[in-house]
């Protein structure tokens, strides 16, 4: 199977479906910050994720179009709000929305792009007592990822953090958001109680792995892959599971280097690449890519109980994907 | 009629119901700057308008209450938002949230703010479709606000904006959602179409009052009133319809002052005092009150179709109120 001929088939439908909630409007500026981000790329692998998992169930793929688009413009709004208290200049190869319109209209998208979420879950052709149960499920979602957003924040000005803090806080951000976009196709689809709990079992451990790889990607990659700064989250101080591994395990000089560079604003260029090195040395990069690959063992496990199909099949080659991928 | 007594009363109600969806946890850092405002007083205009307007239809106060809960956290998170924008240290007499607690958690203690409105509407015990259609209303109205927030601030770096512009900026800024409340209070409490209508003509009416009477206290009252900076709309070039009104209406000596010092930043505490007087010497502050006085009795004069009752008395002294109070 061509798997990323598969997402891009997904990816196209869901585009020529959800651009309908971001025309061109007025104010407009505000407009212009909210499509920067929501239509400057991205690999929509949430409603990729709602779309199969509702087709893994038997379900029809139109009925959760309206819910995958909600999902990806909450994504988006986390995303603008997250670069703003993060400082991160540049976002998917370009400038950041906040770089780009100023803060205050970057505020305000992220505000618009919330709602718009809300505003596409009122497309869904559901019974009234389904769209009540997830709209509520969102709600409580975008709760969790404001708190785990919040202990990411923290976590940087702390100087250490458990591992078992660590999951938790990525739990929040990150891996509901993949729950819910896995369980809630389930549920638009018809699944019956059991497909739905293997689709939520899956969406989570995908989103923790999911997570993982790409604190990994910011460490290991070059700026040009990523689009990101190279060397913002060790300056920041950021709680990666690579740093939360190395601060808990260093010492001797390992431990020095990370004293002195790790969240410190104003380390070098070749600061950054000492710290490399020892998370490098200490085996930090290795234990990150483990764990990843622990979770999508699980992702995969979670979906023995549904029936076989081609959806299903995707989900899988999807899971193994997220921890190879390079962007 | 003790109209203070009256507003108490119900904004005692209303606390007593509300205080739930902030309960205290974690991260206590999120919470507490959640709480910090929400709890810091306010004078719930917004819930009691849909508690008096419920009531004015002969409707169930008890049922509405969901709904106000869900106003007022939008009304909070607006703030909380705006205040970073805006630059204000100072709300309700107390550090703003961002002063507080850092922009960071002032961002994400909006968005928290912002999903938990959404989360107190699903208290509500109204039908399905009702919910529906509240739900989608408090949606459209948060983009309505987001528009018109933008447009104030893209109005501090214009030099001139017309009075309908201005007018259209309040109307979306603050008007559509004093407009919900008495509309959907009124929907709620189970009005028909004629008083439905009636309650948003006064909702929308005394919201554009409402907004313009605050720019006027911002001006003329003195910080220890306000809790709010003097001058730091002057200095911002905030575009209040008094300013609007000077900066369209004014010539020579006057003219000059407004250039000069209106929108600049390293205005003193002397030049402020400058540009109060030319405001004041136009007749910019009389003008405002005017207009405020109009939509007043705007306000009131919608209320008409609606059958006598206490509420509806309430409801027109509030009014008279609302240009009349010093804070």
């Amino acid at each position: 199977m061509d798997l990323e001929a598969e997402l891009k088939k997904r990816c196209n439908a869901f585009n020529n479906y959800w651009k309908k909630f971001l025309p061109e409007g007025g104010p407009a500026d505000l407009y212009n910050a909210a499509r920067h981000l929501t239509f400057g790329g991205g690999k929509r692998l949430r409603p990729c994720i709602a779309m199969l998992s509702c087709k893994s169930v038997f379900g029809d793929v139109e009925s959760v179009l309206p819910f995958a688009a909600a999902l990806e413009l909450m994504h988006n709004f986390t995303l603008v709000h997250d670069d703003i208290m993060d400082k991160s200049d540049m976002r998917r190869s370009q400038q950041s929305v906040h770089i780009k319109f100023g803060e205050p209209t970057a505020i305000l998208a992220g505000d618009f792009l919330f709602a718009k979420s809300f505003e596409a879950m009122h497309d869904l052709s559901v019974d009234l007592s389904m769209f009540k149960e997830l709209d509520y499920s969102l709600i409580e979602c975008v709760l969790d990822i404001c708190r785990g957003q919040q202990l990411d924040v923290e976590f940087e000005q702390r100087k250490m953090v458990t591992e078992e803090e660590y999951i938790n806080m990525i739990n929040k951000k990150t891996a509901v958001l993949f729950e819910l976009a896995a369980r809630g196709g389930a549920i638009i689809g018809g699944g019956n109680q059991d497909e739905i709990t293997a689709c939520a079992g899956y969406g989570l451990n995908l989103g923790l792995s999911f997570q993982i790889w790409d604190d990994y990607l910011d460490i290991s990659s070059e700026e040009k892959i990523l689009g990101k700064d190279i060397g913002n989250d060790i300056r920041n101080g950021k709680k990666t599971l690579i740093a939360v591994y190395s601060l808990q395990n260093a010492s001797g000089e390992n431990k020095k280097i990370l004293d002195e560079i790790f969240g410190n604003r104003n380390a070098s260029d070749d600061d950054i690449k000492h710290v490399f090195r020892v998370f490098k040395e200490m085996g930090s990069i290795e234990h990150a890519r483990n764990t990843g690959f622990d979770y999508i063992k699980k992702a995969k496990n979670a979906l023995n109980p549904l029936r076989d199909s081609e959806a299903k099949e995707i989900l899988m080659e999807l899971a193994d994907y997220s921890i190879q991928r390079e962007k």
